[in-house]
């Protein structure tokens, strides 16, 4: 196949563009800050342009513009709803706009969605039909395929895994996200420190507890600070759990679990491999059950971009790709 | 079209065989004791006998053989697992053993994901292609439809709903079945009574706690008895929890929930919904989504084993039955 692919990753940073072929081989890839305080007309116009760089002579050899973006948004319409990194997004017809400009099919999912076909057809879960991707950073995100394909809801609203009730007690009632994510690990230290329990991490942040981040407590963690390693190890239990739920509903090959917060390494994935060993339902689920780091690093979005449009949105069997490669 | 399906109902207690035509209505019945004591193969023998029954004449005009079974099970090899209620079923190829002596297309599926299919293909989600089902009763189970299709998993295992961790605290993971299932309510009920709860519940059961049981409760709380409806709202609420987990990774356009539990009716649907309403992310899951009682009687597990056929083992899109009625 002769046919190319553009691949748009929004950031609230950075937006980069590239070109890929069929088989999501990188031809090209330009990049500019987002400039989001500038609001969506000027965020938009900045895209087309680097579309533009990215667009070969001739656009009849291009399959399809996918992008990449922050959510929440609708994947079936191509509306960015109210992105919180996004300042001033409101229900934004992303996909139109960009599909009247370039006249070519336009593919927009959320970045975890993205990031999970990315996985699927370059990264730790090439080659599988079932997969379930989840990113720790500063919240959590997730994206599912089943049988090959995106699981997307209704509304293309699914897989919001960061926010299942995980934690449940008579009166309180959390969610992974606000359990494990980033920030989560930092407030964690933050209140054990409050209440006097020794660390290095005071040090670590020259006494201004406020500065402690994920980034810190992995940091003192790997030092074999106990307070930082026992932070990391409940977030690690948390994900754990979720995973437990992933695995019960969708009975997948692979879990691969990405985002900053997994650069803390086994300090969070022994913890939550072992909460997924002890509380899973039976062996059958776990037998052939991998639980893997994500194998993409800062290209994830714009090869995920790349395989939105080679599977049609989703819509078709991931699996499949790896027969042109 | 002409073709007629055999439907299967292979229960704990009861066998039942049916004929459909290929719009999913029924055209004979039939129905004999399981005898599980007898062990598989005289089940088995049994539910050839009864397929031999609903069998029209001329073989060649039936689609298929569909199989509702207790799990675990595995649908893609028609194997058998271990079911608690079919004592001494230890791996039994169910799907093999019809298939050979009727030479016909033969599929097995779990109980609840063929409920599934009869709900999505004649009953609550006529029509729908996102569909969660749940059953409340001895135990909690699940099926799924995601864009159409039946969420089964790399091994079949999926939509496990009533083992996903929901009640977490420092030192304890509980389950939703082990909160809400029929068994969970007579547990806490008889807890709390022999903590010295006032209540009408020894009164119904001459004073012999062990006698009571969800229906037991389900009866006191409509005539009033405070613990009694205390106790359902704890298991409304917990299963309300669990879709709210199911709704955020699914994006369902409606959530049925059948089930012996569910003849209370109220008393457990509104801490249901209300717990829904209370956790979930944001309103646009629940916009569309509607939360309703399973339509469908004693027969739901005949009709899901035709649909079962009628989409090749849950592999086609549900709502293109439809086109057919």
């Amino acid at each position: 196949m002769s046919e190319q692919i553009i691949a748009v990753d929004l950031g609230g940073t950075q937006i980069r563009a590239a070109r890929y072929d069929s088989e999501l081989n990188i031809l090209q890839r330009e990049s500019t800050l987002t400039q989001a305080a500038q609001g969506p007309q000027a965020t938009v116009k900045r895209m087309k342009a680097y579309i533009d760089k990215v667009m070969p002579a001739d656009r009849a050899e291009v399959q399809g513009i996918g992008i990449s973006s922050p959510g929440p948004l609708n994947p079936k319409t191509g509306v960015v709803i109210a992105p919180p990194n996004l300042p001033g997004w409101d229900n934004v017809p992303l996909g139109d706009m960009i599909a009247d400009t370039f006249e070519l099919p336009v593919y927009v999912a959320n970045d975890a969605n993205v990031a999970a076909l990315a996985e699927a057809s370059k990264g730790a879960a090439q080659g599988c039909r079932h997969v379930v991707y989840i990113t720790v950073s500063t919240g959590i995100g997730s994206g599912i395929i089943s049988d090959g394909r995106l699981v997307s809801g209704q509304a293309g609203l699914a897989a919001e895994l960061g926010h299942i009730p995980v934690i449940v007690e008579t009166n309180k009632v959390s969610s992974i996200e606000l359990e494990a994510a980033g920030p989560a690990i930092a407030r964690r230290a933050q209140a054990a420190l409050s209440e006097g329990a020794a660390s290095m991490l005071p040090e670590l942040v020259a006494g201004d507890l406020k500065r402690i981040d994920a980034r810190t407590v992995g940091k003192a963690a790997a030092a074999g600070d106990a307070l930082s390693i026992a932070t990391l190890a409940h977030a690690g239990r948390v994900i754990g759990l979720a995973i437990v739920t992933t695995v019960l509903l969708f009975n997948p090959e692979i879990v691969v679990v990405g985002g900053g917060v997994t650069k803390t390494g086994d300090l969070l994935f022994a913890p939550m491999r072992q909460a997924v060993a002890d509380h899973i339902l039976d062996g059958a689920f776990v037998k052939d059950l991998r639980i893997e780091r994500a194998a993409l690093g800062d290209d994830v979005a714009l090869v995920g971009a790349a395989a939105l449009v080679a599977t049609a949105g989703g819509n078709l069997d991931i699996s499949e790709l790896d027969k042109r490669f």
